[in-house]
């Protein structure tokens, strides 16, 4: 199959390229930013067989050329998004604009040209609701998105929905839960695990809020799961990708203080954090029956992993 | 009270910076396009009272140096917003710039100056909901948005509730109901009402929708109510401004075609729209009781006085 990854040099992108080519398919990359492996359009720099560009979804002139230069393409992955509820507040018109205008953009070509998408929600969508996260219980029960991240990737499947009724288009939207491991290197606004490994190495202070809890899913499992679907595809299907390792924020902290034998005194333990989700426990088993779904990495090995990765990535 | 008006130079925009005025409050307009009573910012045009400049919410810059400029404000109408659904779909870029970027970016000047906001949403937040409208079913019942310009507007509610939360904001949402009158010159994006009273004196054919009703709302109604929100502030309230006058497509088009003696063969009847609300049927009883909204112009009336507006106005 030719596809089309968007987002590709992301934590979970990149991931996926490498899983996808495994299996023989075809894969072009594009990201916000230059990388070797681009060509250059008006100064071709290469005759090397193209399989990245640099490329904005937001600037529907970007990617209507790479759907036409590169494609067709059967697929499309959309990990391209503006990550993370702080992310998503402090820079919100780059979040908007990445998030709403280029999922559209997408929608649009979608419409005219006919490739199969996924594209990636979050659990953030869940907002307040706080008991376990079934997909449908968004149809029954009335939820409100917590933060303007939250909100526009509720935004995203209802623009999903309403170009399914409207053109038949064909999309699968996964919600992906706390996704951590190897390849996610720190700046501040990156997943809860990341953090809390990178502060543990630079003896960075934490703040650790209790009765926090999580569903944390190790990459690499997602990315497995997510390749299966473009192999069986089930039109207009929503699918939580996490994991059933389903612990508070205080564990998660005392495994990597422990592993790393970082100094205790640096966490700070704080009773409850405003706009965000407490809870979020998932049920995965639509992910388990269509799409084989599968858990090989528990939370104590994923972690040391991650911390692992992380000495050799900044050489400690 | 110094009353901001963004969006001064729209159908509601302009009307209710007549009212406010009238109530001899200060008021300063921005929109998006220059106008007469700009001064201009390094080339000083003029020495008269500054009421006006051009300003795009969705440019943190201009907004904010307006508040500085200008300011302070007690008091801020947000009307400013890309309007319509099918604007919405064919514009969506400016659509997400300026309702969630420029509303967010009001926000946060809020969150730092303190002013009190009224913000003005729309009944297509009403989505696929079809008994009678009440202000809280948001909070009772599962609701899709059909559309890009609905979704957008809910984004805006949820934004105002979060900001609400974590900082204490103050603000107001009006949920405009089929708002339709004298001011509203043509474009294929206008209300329904603009559309066929113009289509029926230019000889231009409609589709009329059948069994899609309607709570079509005189704009001069609707200003005095709004106007009253800043004399009777409750924080965090939102209000249907809607008429009781409740009908369906074919009764409106029947009216406006009766009154031009137009030709009825420029009427097509369909049976159903895609992507819009069939039933809009409000309950006002919250801006009747808190807000004093009345309800001076029938249907008939109004209707009379948009197509005699639009004689003149187009000089036929």
């Amino acid at each position: 199959m030719r596809i089309l990854v968007t987002g590709s040099k992301g934590v979970v992108g990149a991931k996926l390229v490498d899983e996808l080519k495994k299996r023989n398919h075809s894969v072009f990359g594009v990201d916000i930013q230059h990388h070797p492996g681009e060509i250059g359009y008006i100064q071709r720099m290469s005759n090397e067989e193209w399989t990245y560009s640099r490329c904005d979804i937001s600037e529907y002139r970007q990617i209507e050329r790479i759907l036409n230069e590169a494609g067709p393409f059967d697929f499309v992955y959309n990990c391209a998004a503006e990550f993370g509820r702080w992310n998503g507040e402090d820079y919100f018109e780059q979040m908007w604009r990445s998030n709403l205008i280029g999922l559209k953009n997408l929608i649009r070509l979608q419409e005219k040209l006919g490739f199969r998408m996924v594209h990636f929600s979050s659990s953030e969508i869940y907002g307040d609701y706080e008991d376990v996260m079934v997909e449908d219980i968004m149809d029954k029960v009335e939820i409100k998105q917590l933060n303007d991240y939250a909100i526009s990737k509720w935004a995203n499947e209802m623009q999903i929905r309403n170009s399914n009724a409207m053109f038949e288009t064909e999309t699968v939207v996964v919600r992906l839960f706390n996704t951590y491991g190897p390849g996610e290197y720190y700046h501040p606004y990156r997943s809860v695990n990341c953090k809390f490994c990178y502060h543990a190495l630079f003896n960075l202070p934490i703040t650790v809020f209790r009765d926090h809890f999580r569903s944390s899913t190790y990459v690499d499992d997602c990315v497995v799961t997510v390749a299966n679907i473009c192999e069986n595809f089930i039109n207009n299907r929503t699918y939580n990708i996490g994991s059933s390792e389903f612990h508070d924020i205080e564990t998660l902290a005392d495994l990597i203080w422990d592993y790393t034998k970082a100094d205790k005194n640096l966490i700070e333990y704080k009773d409850s954090e405003i706009l965000t989700t407490k809870i979020k426990k998932v049920d995965n088993a639509l992910a388990v029956n269509e799409l084989n779904h599968k858990e090989t990495v528990s939370l104590e090995e994923g972690v040391k992993n991650t911390i692992e990765w992380m000495r050799s990535y900044y050489r400690l």
